[in-house]
């Protein structure tokens, strides 16, 4: 993890959050490499989701969220740590995660803290009008199902995704960016038939795993894991968590739950007409029927609900560990490479002047960059620093796919040299064959 | 305006957050349309800064921000509107924003109203230990700095680019998604050496003119205020506001902003030692020295920040005003078209199959989507209304640049018949140049 961590810094990767005011706990910033390969793993999925397949429609609603919202998805209750004080040292700790320096004569009985943020809203401040950063982004998915229904004429079974922020103030957030206050989250929410959801759930658990799998992170380093008892969130028949092990442990990289109807139901006006099977709270508030028609028997049914959930942050820290690699070479000597799947590099290829300081070689270098970015695969750089071996070393390890270098045959005889960062290996092609070997090479 | 925010809502552009419970002021939900023209313009203003350029880094900083950040920026104590109490109703507005139905009589005198949302942070709440929900992205992109310029050996001149959600506690949210609590900025840092900054201000208004007519907000829409006297910031040396005609009237798109030392001044150490030109307050909190060393004289220079900034809502709504057209055709009827520029358009392209229980044409027809949908230019739909008159007004309505048929001629002849959103121009091409005609569509 520490290797990690430091690569991490070092090459802009991830940066500590308010670094130079020492800090806030659980946030971390994402630099000029850690942006692109956040945003290439979002993409990713954005693309899995709602353009390779035909039954899911995208959505991206607002953070901050009504209180009812959170009321009647039981967040309010339930969403809330075990927390111990130590009467020593005066700290406060999640009760399974006390540091061995405090003895337990000294801890308080366990109570609940409630782990969402608030804030107040609007001119007022006398605490009645305030709403929650959201703790997933879930929530807004149900409230919206109505106008997604209506906008879009979807029938069962169809999904509603989205990506993007959620806040947990976690009382002891740890393990670099596996447990933080600040995350993003890609939500699924798969709509479908009471009755065929034990079906869907198993299909979304494998979609997943090759998902996983197409992302670097192959299936023999995942456990599933059932989830039972009173792990088993209220709202959910079945839990089945993907376990990866992370540089500290064994740990939930995605949950993917069959939450019933319990979310629809919890959130629907006219609950009682409806036949939900769920155990809902009886709801005043809400302004909408939140189920749909069924266009052959015209009956009013409210969905069950297969959840995919994935965290970002710990998909780039699983992807990250998976690639990073200490390689000896035949020379004896040692590199470091991060072996990323091309679609998740930050940076796609880098254009190497053989020489800093010649205007013709800097100039066609240029020329290629342009020609290569513009057919609109993610970012493409030109490494001008006239040092081939030092720029190798270095798109090794923020793992640059291809390094393709201009010497003078470019200026003679129309060639430049392509290498792989995998293989090692260098290859002379046209440079008029460049653009199609970089498309070839990164949408395959 | 209520024309535009009909069509958001009917076809699912924009929803208001959190409806089914009434809805909170001034925040709203991107839904399935909303959230690719949403990513569309913030790819567009991306590529165009970290891609297309070869002096800018991109930066994903968190929302969540370090009192001591906003202290030192000055947002404590001057990020604040007038406002004042209607003794009469209770409510309070914007000093310049009251209704006409209070009267002069009944209201306070103005006092200052801070518009930065807080919340506690960590276990202990009592108002220690907080964060405040960023106001801006620009803050973050100073504090990472020294980061940033460690990790990617820049000098001057460089830019580092932001696009993240920003929120403000408005008194009086208002004007659809024009002014809200809940937004996302698209900002640039842009440093330079002390006494190039007015040059590169006016590169900048330049290049940002350019990037909106590109994105279909021509240049004789737009204005250019250059900002004086008491409404320019405390942190400006000259500001340019480029404004547009917004439905409810001239207001700003974009601020371009000469910000001088003022920020890597306020929140660097040693700032006694660093020549800072701008009025800073004393830092003994930082632990960073921000500035950048000449690399021919060795000196430490504190570089000088064009920043140009701008909202990604206020860009959506620009777009979609311009692109929003009713047109009369030959036969005397109507259609509504969304005349978008193919790259910003939330869907790329409808294959619509002639009839829809025909499963060799539907077959065709999603073998189509694939092949466009794999060339990873946004998303594409297969229409299996049965209708193709309806296909093609939803698709005029929603900024779909092609509409594709799949008839019996391309079963017999590998024919398909591509019509042309702007032209309504159709055209029989053979199915095999389909992925051709749509890429050069796309990217030109």
């Amino acid at each position: 993890m520490e290797e990690l961590v430091a690569l991490c810094k070092r090459r802009g990767f991830i940066f500590q959050s308010n670094e130079i005011y020492g800090g806030l706990q659980g946030l971390y910033d994402y630099g000029p490499l850690g942006v692109e390969l956040k945003n290439n793993i979002k993409q990713s999925w954005w693309a899995s989701m709602v353009y390779d397949r035909d039954d899911i429609e995208g959505l991206d609603a607002s953070i901050l969220t009504h209180p009812d919202v959170l009321k009647y998805s039981g967040h309010e209750d339930t969403f809330s740590d075990p927390m111990v004080d130590c009467k020593s040292c005066g700290e406060r700790f999640r009760a399974d995660q006390i540091p061995d320096y405090c003895k337990e004569e000294d801890l308080t009985e366990p109570r609940q803290f409630n782990l969402m943020f608030k804030t107040n809203v609007g001119p007022v401040d006398d605490g009645t009008s305030f709403a929650y950063l959201r703790p997933e982004t879930a929530q807004q998915i149900f409230t919206n199902f109505k106008n997604i229904v209506d906008s879009t004429s979807r029938t069962l079974p169809f999904g509603i995704a989205q990506i993007g922020k959620a806040f947990r103030n976690e009382i002891t957030p740890r393990n670099f960016i596996f447990r933080v206050r600040e995350f993003e989250q890609m939500e699924l929410e798969f709509f479908v038939q009471p009755g065929s959801d034990e079906e869907w759930h198993k299909k979304w658990v494998e979609s997943r795993l090759n998902w996983w799998e197409r992302q670097g992170v192959p299936k023999e380093k995942l456990e599933l894991l059932h989830v039972t008892g009173e792990d088993l969130a209220h709202y959910s028949k079945a839990t089945v968590d993907i376990m990866y092990k992370f540089p500290h442990g064994l740990e939930e990289l995605e949950g993917i739950a069959n939450r019933t109807d319990f979310d629809l139901g919890s959130h629907s006006k006219n609950q009682e007409d409806l036949g939900i099977t769920a155990k809902t709270a009886k709801n005043n508030s809400s302004n909408s029927k939140l189920a749909i028609q069924d266009l052959k028997t015209n009956k009013w049914v409210v969905p069950y609900v297969i959840e995919p959930s994935a965290g970002v942050e710990r998909g780039f820290l699983a992807i990250l560990n998976e690639s990073y690699k200490i390689e000896e070479l035949e020379n004896g000597k040692e590199r470091v490479v991060l072996s990323l799947k091309p679609h998740l590099s930050p940076i796609k290829a880098a254009i190497i002047p053989l020489k800093k300081n010649n205007a013709e070689l800097v100039d066609l270098a240029y020329k290629l960059k342009n020609k290569l970015q513009n057919l609109r695969l993610g970012r493409v750089v030109v490494e001008n620093t006239g040092n081939i071996g030092k720029s190798y070393r270095k798109h090794d390890e923020i793992g640059t796919p291809l390094c393709i270098t201009i010497d003078f045959d470019t200026i003679e005889k129309d060639q430049v040299t392509v290498r792989n960062r995998d293989t090692m290996n260098q290859k002379t092609i046209n440079i008029s064959e460049a653009s199609d070997f970089f498309k070839d090479y990164l949408i395959s």
